[in-house]
């Protein structure tokens, strides 16, 4: 039925933006180039854009938590990007979020169903 | 600091309204007073205020998830509200794909920390 297949790709849509910026800050302690992080997030069940991770690694690098360095590779300059350690405390205060959401849906969804 | 509280709010949010119609869900196989649905919400650890849970659940019966029946209780009317069939089959499918968020977020977090 087409009303639950939207319902549940907006509910998917939503949990995934939610997700991302602590799904991308996990694969960035060492320094990682954007589509070999599409690559890598496809293959752990988080299929990701170009389009929608590029800016979101800017966005991060800008609010401080990613830090990035040029590297020359097959002849052409491509952007590396890199946790930093504002980026790790955030990390482990959304780990712990997730964490605490987890519990709570994991207590809503034993209850009834 | 400011920033780190900032995003850990913004993220907290967003997964929060991404899980607020499931977590509405699990509850209402028997007919639901909204005003008792906050307080087993927030028992549970999901707090909700009125005007976020009152307008969700209006939205939910609009979209056929869930019924309403008035009932008149202390010599007021109140609108209970019920899962439908629809509704049902959403949260099945929200189900599981929370389940596969779950796993891929096991999975991410497994990883690297």
């Amino acid at each position: 039925m087409a009303e639950l297949e939207l319902i549940v790709q907006n509910f998917r849509q939503e949990m995934k933006r939610g997700t991302l910026v602590l799904a991308v800050l996990t694969r960035v302690d060492e320094p990682q180039y954007g589509y070999t992080l599409i690559t890598e997030l496809s293959a752990l069940g988080m299929a990701v854009e170009q389009n929608t991770l590029y800016p979101l690694m800017r966005r991060l690098e800008k609010q401080g938590l990613l830090e990035s360095l040029w590297q020359i590779e097959e002849n052409r300059p491509r952007r590396y990007y890199q946790i930093s350690t504002l980026g790790r405390e955030v990390r482990t205060a959304l780990v712990a979020e997730w964490q605490s959401l987890e519990q709570t849906m994991s207590k809503l969804l034993g209850g009834t169903l």
